[in-house]
């Protein structure tokens, strides 16, 4: 074992704070990264303060899920990796491996997947602890490589924002000549909208907010349409060949449920936490689906990478020092975030 | 113009009664149609009555959109009838013909598509008037061939509750090999459950009522599941790659939602009148799909017939006289009946 800085929330109501965790020597499967950058999910805050109640959170919690870093260390058995290299971290750091789900490069859906944080370690017999440390180790398997063009600020939220657009874009056949509309425009919308452009798709980008406008258009939208504009949103009815919902607070499906063409699909990304209520009519007229998506797999997750080394995509991130994490929580909750907060781990050394 | 005798609602609270109405003589696309036997479907009591906020009723109101019967002329241009030919008419009797709805074979999803009751009329400049009638006179294109080795009264409720049960099992691919549930053992239910059964797969009912279980299995159920009981339900949990959803009551969708497998569909043919209350979870976990189907095209209408045909499929009814309408409608309120209401045309002779 050895130890490693971390940043930890020890109780739903504590502010996360400087700690010490113990971290297990690299088996000859593993890969010990030091981290560089750590993107700020929201699940991290909501990890933190416990407020899932299907998943209570085990204290204290390192939360931290975008990780990229670079490796110093690899086990005996390790081929993929060496001392050096720059990679990724996402939400899943191992699964069972055998399930069908593993088979068909899906471990996210595996029954036997551990997350990134707050999940039980094989290892260690306690928890998985995440990102908001200087440094991790994980299995081969679970690594990713980063493209070497990309800065690597930007590139940390790819491993969770990033992959949570992409693998819905891409299951749902997003390419060329599809019109694609991306509900909300904060970390993962922002993610959307360059994927829906950078596959060639025709983009709409729906806000509440106008002033967001210039800004869309500036990341690839073709166009903006305030949602609250009943007017606008009806000169699309019918049209969408997928649409993709970001949003996790409450708001009304049915009015995009009803701009999707025959066989159209609106997938969320975002979960808010109170029921949605669905009409039925949007549904079977047109014979529209509403589905959800969950990250992606691993294999999927560095088609991606590579995609966005290809296209030079990363997040727009604004860069932290991990001291400033809780008043990051805070702003986040004000969605004051243009699109997302990427602790720079250098800040644990001072 | 000639006349044909009818039963028809004058107004939301009135009772169905003898009436006389006109319909047009044959152009030269029409196929004149003695109706034999008419389905009652629970729409057409809807209808009557005006309950659909949607889709206000013209009156005087003849429902009916399950039509068996005999041809008893033919326009100039018609190919595809003779007089004698026994044929079925179901909620559509007309539609552009030139929009890609059209030109996909998806006639229901036409922008003008003409319903067969309480729709405007081409032809007459009023509306549509459907099948509780002893006459019809349709475009060939909307009419059916029956299958002669199906019982007329059976057969008539195959083009509404037939085939709003028969598309969705095969557009989401139903076949040998794959579970399937089917919810609620109504009129569309119990064909749900003899197509799947049909189609090979292993079929699971789900329903409220414990005593519904031996004619579950008589109409090809492998499974019967009381879907209060959660422990039976959780058995199942994962494990279904379709599920057809045939309630309009007010219902918990949440938990079929769970028992689908990764990628697994939840498809809605009934229609609650309220907001269906959707958890996120289930639809992110799995990357579930909730999906709704309407009726079916004109080609595939035409399929389901002929595989029922080959079947041996058609829907148990119970045959009541054109004057017990008013009651049956009583008896539908209360879901008393196996399974469906069919009339007896002859009935209007007497």
């Amino acid at each position: 074992m050895f130890q490693a800085k971390a940043y930890a929330a020890v109780s739903a109501t504590a502010p996360l704070a400087p700690t010490t965790i113990q971290r297990r020597e690299p088996t000859p499967h593993d890969v010990r990264i030091e981290i560089l950058f750590c993107g700020v999910c929201h699940s991290d805050l909501h990890q933190a303060r416990n407020e899932w109640s299907g998943f209570p959170t085990v204290f204290p919690c390192v939360p931290g899920h975008e990780i990229v870093g670079r490796v110093t260390a690899v086990g005996s058995a390790v081929t993929k990796f060496k001392a050096g290299d720059t990679v990724a971290v996402g939400c899943m750091v191992d699964s069972d491996g055998t399930c069908p789900e593993c088979v068909a490069g899906l471990e996210q859906f595996c029954p036997g997947v551990t997350l990134t944080y707050n999940a039980a370690d094989k290892h260690s017999g306690g928890i998985t602890y995440g990102g908001y440390s200087d440094g991790i180790v994980v299995d081969q398997r679970f690594v990713l490589k980063v493209p070497s063009n990309l800065p690597l600020a930007g590139a940390a939220p790819l491993v969770c924002a990033g992959i949570t657009t992409y693998s819905p874009l891409r299951h749902w056949g997003v390419t060329r000549g599809k019109k694609v509309g991306i509900v909300g425009l904060g970390g993962l919308g922002h993610m959307g909208v360059k994927f829906a452009h950078a596959l060639g798709a025709h983009v709409v980008l729906f806000t509440t907010s106008a002033r967001k406008k210039d800004d869309a258009l500036r990341l690839g939208a073709d166009e903006v349409v305030v949602s609250t504009d009943a007017n606008a949103m009806q000169k699309h009815a019918g049209s969408f060949d997928f649409i993709l919902d970001t949003v996790s607070a409450t708001h009304d499906l049915n009015a995009y449920l009803s701009l999707l063409r025959r066989d159209g699909n609106l997938t969320l990304v975002g979960a808010p936490s109170e029921p949605l209520k669905i009409d039925a009519f949007p549904l079977i007229f047109g014979r529209h689906r509403l589905s959800g998506s969950l990250i992606g797999g691993i294999a999927e997750t560095q088609e991606m990478l590579d995609f966005c080394g290809q296209h030079g995509i990363t997040a727009d991130v604004e860069v932290i020092r991990m001291q400033d994490i809780n008043s990051a929580f805070e702003r986040l909750l004000k969605a004051d975030v243009k699109y997302r907060f990427v602790i720079d781990m250098a800040s644990l050394k001072q």
